[in-house]
Parts: structure tokens; C-alpha cells; sequence
């Protein structure tokens, strides 16, 4: 007898969790692998959910004062060598272009010119930190120019070795906001806005929770003085990092030379900022809300709140369905959601029902209504919620489009706390080692993926735990900062230890 | 005694066209040359103007049906192989990465690590062509996938010698869509309507005025079958092609092997199109409106509509002035212009008020409104359009928030009849090659700027003319679609001819 398959995706998240995640993203029609090695396509359904991240993110940022700006995507190789840190950290894994034209190779096909060699190679950035700083440079010259709040939208290229798509491509989309100030404390209370942009961001837009918190020496961005970071707990009880804001000390303004003459009339070198997030955004949103049926999609990023289905076996029942839905549709679009009118899609493709239906499940509309001709008699609509599964059921028209909105934010709320349980549900803390190694090793023979969550341990930042930690493959994910300050022990060291870590497995 | 600049921005176009053009993307703070050869630096204003492009042309193509995707940033050497002409067309000015990382170079500083060589090159794309048609030949299966109507939004390289902000740039950024269809009267439907909505867009947005037309064989896009555009004329009298629509036929269908299973069950090559406009469009922007003062943005495309500027000496005049400016930007916020709430900007910086107030003038916001203790006193705002320049009016307050509307209306529908009558000033019909040849030939010992214009002439599409327009330095601009169809002799070879071109120097 042929085994009946238990859900949408195959395998399921308990059978085979990376590969489900892959399917996910090929069932929702969010991206496929390109023929770049390690390039993504990022198909229309996941492009509109990075497009809906893009618009929410972007008047976050003009709220608070940023200004979007381009810059080029190439920068010279010598820009690199100015900062020792920076250079270390992105000169192993980057493209470089070394020539400008090809030419037919005499042994066939095209070949790079060898007279069309650049004098200095190009580097496809990797983050802009060393071009904007030489531009910075040139804008700045009085503490009047100051404070520069920018924004860019970009792509960027980092040679990833094993990459996965959304959370570890070469090329990726992002912003990366870069800003200069006149002091340390107007910079540090940058770093530390946009990291409350991202995490507010995160919970009440993505429906995901996430830890504030700073990183330790040994993961900090390259280059900075301090990184702060969001953390977000995985169905699989892996953390992601989803977003970074780094304080940049005048560690780039040195290598860069971004100067001012301050008030009384002297030189100072300036003091800068990076944060950005990027497209790895959907990769936590799929980990995040997905289940074994596909996506979920949160209804603030979703590119249709609501998919209406006409149903119907001939003309007849078409003519008497199709106006019927048409005016739904208008009706539910006179109906806001936070903020902007709900978004519906029709589909009236011509396709099996059942198949059409599963499309949009496995993609994560929020709300699915199918419509006949005899919810059309009875002035219905047949509601189906994709975080509640089941069935459906039968709902009066005025009673579901008068509360649509309210359904979409029970939706958004729901999906937010359901993470913020599974979360708590492994979430525990430890002080003592071996209970430690315990927590982080596989316990259960048939599903070792269950085992590890978020830790929080007293920790003192020293290089010498990092052999412990590597063995466990466990990692410091941050010092949150809403934690508690009690004082205890670290765990590693048995020194004195005045905050708890959040330790985790990681992506 | 020295001389009194005559206007903001030196030298005027009759002194130095060229020079004025780079002198007002200076003082408009549009952009600026990088530390990359051919690289811009987009500054905050003309980025501003590019996201107003970006999003009222992202509204039209959505409204046309078609969605946003993205693609790798580069394309393997041998996707360029497959299309014959494409790379010719390209193959000459491509950025070409060939390693993935860096390394110590042992004579200093680094170089491109030789164990890193990638065993095929890859072309930062100048047009997607080849890596999309690859996508869509795994997407495409049977009819019923057709249309397939997809956009992009990117940055892309072609390596040029010489370089023009906005004009032509090594990286530019642009948006390219790409389509494929069941049948050939769908695709060259798909290649028009673009072309429409480019037209429209730069009428009734831009204010530019265009001609549609067809290229002619020797200007069409490497591999296809037909090539249209819209051609705009600048002040000096050259034309700017400032977007393209291609029809590509089976060409890159046959190339990429993009089939489909037709209706009777058969395999069939589709048929593909691709269109596009880029930051060009802000060069054509400055080159059709902007004047010896500097920029004039549209109202439609600028960043702020109406900019307040307040003007006080001390406190106690702020604590009247600042109040009244406020509630003036909320009372002119709450009017709508083009569908859209009116956007207002605050300039309150601390700077000498004629500084301040050239700025805006030279960034071209379409209307400054000063105001001071008298205006308040008044209950009046001191207006001045862009447009009209001179001093500017006192003004009811009142008067000028139920007018603002009207105003900036106005002020687009007249940049627009000026763009237009400037441009029929220097057309022509000719019918003779000497006074053709006379048309195109500088006259004017002081001014050899002057001569020249779009010349309507009858034309047999052959290579053998482009001897006399090389020299001329001339080039065939479209044969306009909404021409007239009367026959005619072509000019050059006396063959018989059907329709007339437009012929102009161009960028």
C-alpha cells in the first residue's frame, strides 16, 4: 500500500528539518537555486514579501531621520587594506574583477582580454563601510554637516562557500545604513536606535521574536567596537542572527579620514555607525512561521492578506459567482489593516480546484475564501485561516468582511505568540557545565535534532572558552540587553561574571 | 571691477553646455563622481527623484500585470556565447570577475590569490537577457504558463570610455522587463504597450515630451528583431534615447531553449521581449527643464513639492514664526496634488537665509514660501515659483493652501508646453540632402552650439547613408510610429520611401 502523505511538504519538519526547509521555499515559489553557483532567483511571491520587508523598513528608517543614497558597487582593492580588521575579515571570500573586456580565446569561445587587464583590481563589495567612508570624507568638514543619516538598498557579493538560499547566498539583497557624528554618545545612541528599529521591526511586523543584545569580542563585525544584534530561536531550536548595528568607534574614520572642525574651530576625526539587515529576513521568516503544509505569512508582509477562489462547473454558475466575488473583493479592499487597505487577490485560473487551493496554503496567504454558487445563494463565503488549519467553514459575507481586520490581527498576534512560546519552551538557564554539555548534545537516539534551545550562562568574554564551545558546536549569540544583572560565576572559567550570555547552535 | 554673476550656476548653458551640465548636477546635489572610474555617487536628492521614478513606473508595470523578481548579478561567459549578436553588442565592455578571493601579495599590499582563479569567468551583467531566458526555460512547460510578465529592478555594468553623470555611467541602475508569450502578435503587443507606458510615463510625469518610434537595423539591441524607443530633445538640440522596448522574437527563446507545449500538444519556441529605462532618465530630467539657476523637478517627480523656509532674528520672533510654519505644513499636507498628499519640507537649519534659500532654488523645488514676522502678522506667506523665477509675491495664507493644487499643476502642464514648444522651434521637415547638410553644420561663429534639431526626412533603411551621417555626425533617432504616411524620396539614395525618420545628434 502506498504510504498517504501526511502534509504538503515532504519530508516533514520532524523527518528531515534542512530539507524541508528547502522544499518550503520551493513549494511557496519564494526562490530557486540559479545557474550562478550559490546565486539565488528570487521568484515574485518571495520578491513581493521582500518588497513588502523593503517598504515598512524604509519609512522606519526616513522616520528617524535617514536619507537613502547609492554608492558603487565596485571598490578599489587598495580601499580594503585601510582597515587591518576589515580587510581580514571580507579579503578571503569576495569577487574580483580583474578585466574589462572579453575577447574571442583563440583555443574557442571568449577568454578575458589580456589587454584589457585592470591596473587595479575591482572588489564587488561586500559591505560598504571603506567606499561610503571615502565619500563621507568629502562631504564632512564642519560639525555643521554633522550628523549624516544614510540609507542604501543593495546587493552584495560574499564568496560563501556552503551557501543556502535566503540565509547564506553569494549574492544577497540588503540595506545598510552608514551614518557619521560628532560625538561617541550621539553615535552609540545611533547603533543602539536602529538596533530597537530592527527588533521592533521583527516582533511586530515579522510576528518574530527576537533577543537584543551585543555580541562578544570574538563576533564582532570587522572593523567595529562594538555589534549589536537581534537573535531569533528557530523551530528547530537554532538561533538566527536577523539583524546587526555596529559602532564603529573612529576606527573608519581614521583608515578613511572623515574629519570636522568642531565648534572651537579644531580637527576632530568623526564617529561612525553601520546596521543592516538583508534578505536572510525571509529565511527567518519561512523558520519562524512555516509548517509542514508550507508557509505561513504574517499578515503585515503578506502580498495578498486574502485569496478569494470563485468555484464553479459552467457558465451559469459562473455568471451568477464571478460578479459575487468581484464585489467582495471591492468590499474587502474599502476595509483597512494597519494602516492601508487589505490587500485580496483574486485567482480565478483555470486549474483544479484542490490543486489551486494547495498553491495558496503552501504559499501562506493568511486567509483563504472560497466562493460557489451556493455561498452565493446564501450570501456566504467559505473562510479558511492558514494558521489554524482545518477545514474552514461557512461565514456570513457582512459578518467576515466586517471583520476582516480584526481577523488579520488576531492572525498577526496569534503567529507572534505562538513563536514567542515555542521560544520560552526551550529557553532555559544553566550554571553548571556538564548540565550545559548536556543541553547541547542529542539526547534522543531516533530524533537527534531535538535537543539544545537558548541558554543563558554567567560567561566572562575570554578567547580561552572557545575550544569548549567549538566541540559542542555552540556559540555565544549575545549579552542580551534586557537580561538581568545579577552577578554569578561563568560557567567556563568559574571567574567572576557579572551578566548572563545567550548560548545556542546557530545558522 | 569684477564681474556680477549673471546666474546661480556658471558657466550658463550658451557658455558652456556641457560644463553647465555637470555644474548643475553639482549644485543640485543630484550626484558626484566616486573613487571608481565611471562610478556615480547618487546624493540624497537624486536618489529621491530616482525612488519617484522607480515608484510611479513600479505602479504602471504592476498595473500592466506584471510582477518583480530578481536575478543573479552575474552570468557565466558561455550564456553570452549563445546569442550571436548579443555578444558582440557586449562582449566589449563587461566588468569580468575571475577570482574569489585576495590574498598578501608578496611584493605588498594584495592581489587576486592565483589559487582562487574561477574555472569560468563571470560577467557582471550589462542585461539579463541570457540569465533570465535560462530561468524561464525551466519555468516554461506548457501554454498555460504563458504569458510569463516579469520585472526587475537592478544595477548593472557595461565598461564605458567615456562617462557623463546620469548620462552614461559604467554602473548604472535601471529597471529591465521580461516577458514571454505564446505567439508573436502577443509579444509585439507586449513590446508597444511598454513603450506606451514609457511615453506616458515621461509626458505626464517627466513633462518631457517624446517621440515614439523604431530604431533602424543598425540601432536596434543586439538580437532582436525590432527595437523601439522614446527619443527626447534636450536644450542643446541633441537628442536622448530615454527608453527602449524590444521585440527579440525566437531569437533568445531559440538560444536559451525556452518551449513551450502549445494547445494541439506540439512544442513551440515562444517568443520573448525585454524593455528598460535607467538613471539616464534624471540626465534627460535636467537636460529638458533645468536652467542658469539650476534644477527644475517637475512636481510630479520632486521630493518636496513646497519647501517652507522660516525666517526670524531672535527668539522671541522664532516662538511666532516656527508655530505658524507648522501648522502651515500640516494645512498644506492635508491637500492632495496627483493623487498624493502634497509634500512639504521644513528647511529650519541654522545658515545665512540667501544660502539657504539658493539652495532650493538650485535643487529645483518647484515652490519656496518664506516666511517671517510680517507674513504672520499678515496671516500671508511670501511665495516664489521655481518655474517663473523673479522675486516671488506676498500671498494670503489661505489663498495659497486652497490653491497649492492648482499651482503645482500648473506649474507640471507648463514645463511641459515649454519642453514642447522648445522642442517644435528646432524641428523641421527636409527635403534636400544640402540642406540637410546645412541643418546639422554649425553657422554661428559664436555660438557652433546652435544648429541643428530633429530633422524629418525620408529614408530607405541601408547601411550605405551612414558615410554621409558619420560625418555629419548625425544618427537615425526612430522612424516615429505616429508619423505621417505619406511617400516620399529618400533623401540619401533617392530609392522610394514610405515613411519619414527623425534624424538629430544625440547623446
Amino acid at each position: 500500500m502506498a504510504k498517504q502523505p501526511k502534509s504538503a511538504i515532504s519530508p516533514t519538519r520532524a523527518e528531515d528539518y534542512p530539507e524541508w526547509y528547502q522544499q518550503v521555499v520551493k513549494a511557496a515559489d519564494l526562490a530557486e537555486n540559479s545557474d550562478v553557483r550559490g546565486c539565488m532567483v528570487i521568484k515574485p511571491w518571495g520578491y513581493a514579501i521582500w518588497e513588502n520587508i523593503q517598504k515598512n523598513l524604509d519609512a522606519r528608517f526616513k522616520a528617524t531621520g535617514h536619507e537613502n543614497a547609492y554608492f558603487p558597487l565596485f571598490i578599489p582593492m587598495s580601499f580594503l587594506e585601510k582597515e587591518a580588521e576589515h580587510v581580514e575579515g571580507f579579503a578571503k571570500e569576495c569577487a574580483v574583477v580583474t578585466h574589462h573586456r572579453l575577447e574571442p580565446d583563440p583555443a574557442g569561445g571568449l577568454r578575458p582580454a589580456p589587454s584589457a587587464e585592470l591596473q587595479e583590481p575591482l572588489i564587488v563589495r561586500p559591505t560598504s563601510e571603506t567606499i561610503i567612508g571615502a565619500t563621507f570624507a568629502r562631504w564632512v568638514e564642519s560639525h555643521r554637516d554633522l550628523p549624516i543619516l544614510i540609507n542604501q538598498w543593495a546587493n552584495v557579493v560574499r564568496w560563501e562557500m556552503r551557501t543556502r538560499m535566503f540565509l547564506r547566498t553569494t549574492e544577497f539583497l540588503w540595506q545598510e545604513g552608514h551614518t557619521v557624528h560628532a560625538t561617541e554618545e550621539e553615535a552609540v545612541a545611533e547603533t543602539r536606535q536602529m538596533l530597537d528599529v530592527y527588533a521592533d521591526f521583527a516582533e511586530n511586523v515579522m510576528a518574530m521574536p527576537v533577543i537584543k543584545g551585543e555580541k562578544t569580542s570574538g563576533e564582532r563585525f570587522p572593523g567595529a567596537v562594538a555589534t549589536y544584534s537581534i537573535e531569533a530561536m528557530m523551530q528547530d531550536r537554532k538561533a538566527l542572527q536577523a539583524g546587526t548595528s555596529h559602532f564603529l568607534g573612529q576606527n573608519f574614520a581614521k583608515a578613511q579620514e572623515i574629519k570636522f572642525q568642531n565648534v572651537a574651530g579644531e580637527l576632530e576625526h568623526a564617529w561612525t555607525t553601520s546596521w543592516g539587515v538583508s534578505t536572510r529576513l525571509v529565511g527567518g521568516l519561512i523558520m519562524t512561521h512555516a509548517d509542514d503544509d508550507g508557509l505561513i505569512v504574517p499578515p503585515k508582509l503578506a502580498p495578498a492578506q486574502v485569496v478569494l477562489l470563485p468555484i464553479y462547473r459552467n457558465e451559469e454558475e459562473a455568471a451568477k459567482v464571478l460578479p459575487y466575488v468581484e464585489e467582495l473583493k471591492q468590499e474587502l479592499e474599502a476595509q483597512e489593516y494597519a494602516g492601508e487597505p487589505v490587500r485580496v487577490k483574486v485567482d480565478n485560473r483555470d486549474m483544479r480546484g484542490g490543486e489551486k487551493k494547495w498553491q495558496w496554503v503552501k504559499r501562506g496567504v493568511p486567509i483563504r475564501a472560497e466562493i460557489g454558487p451556493r455561498d452565493v445563494a446564501e450570501d456566504g463565503v467559505f473562510v479558511s485561516r492558514r494558521d489554524l488549519g482545518g477545514k474552514g467553514q461557512g461565514t456570513p459575507r457582512g459578518e467576515f468582511i466586517q471583520r476582516i481586520s480584526a481577523t488579520l490581527n488576531g492572525i498577526q498576534q496569534g503567529l507572534f505568540d505562538r513563536a514567542a512560546k515555542a521560544r520560552d519552551e526551550v529557553t532555559v538557564r544553566i550554571d553548571d557545565l556538564d548540565e550545559f554539555k548536556e543541553f547541547f548534545t542529542p539526547q534522543n537516539e531516533d530524533h537527534p535534532e531535538i535537543h539544545g534551545g537558548l541558554a543563558y550562562c554567567h560567561f566572562v568574554d575570554t578567547p580561552e572558552i572557545e575550544e569548549t564551545l567549538k566541540k559542542l558546536k555552540v556559540t555565544v549569540r549575545c549579552v542580551p540587553i534586557d537580561g538581568d544583572d545579577e552577578p554569578g560565576t561563568c560557567l567556563f572559567t568559574g571567574q567572576p561574571s557579572e551578566k548572563r550570555a545567550v548560548f545556542a547552535k546557530a545558522y
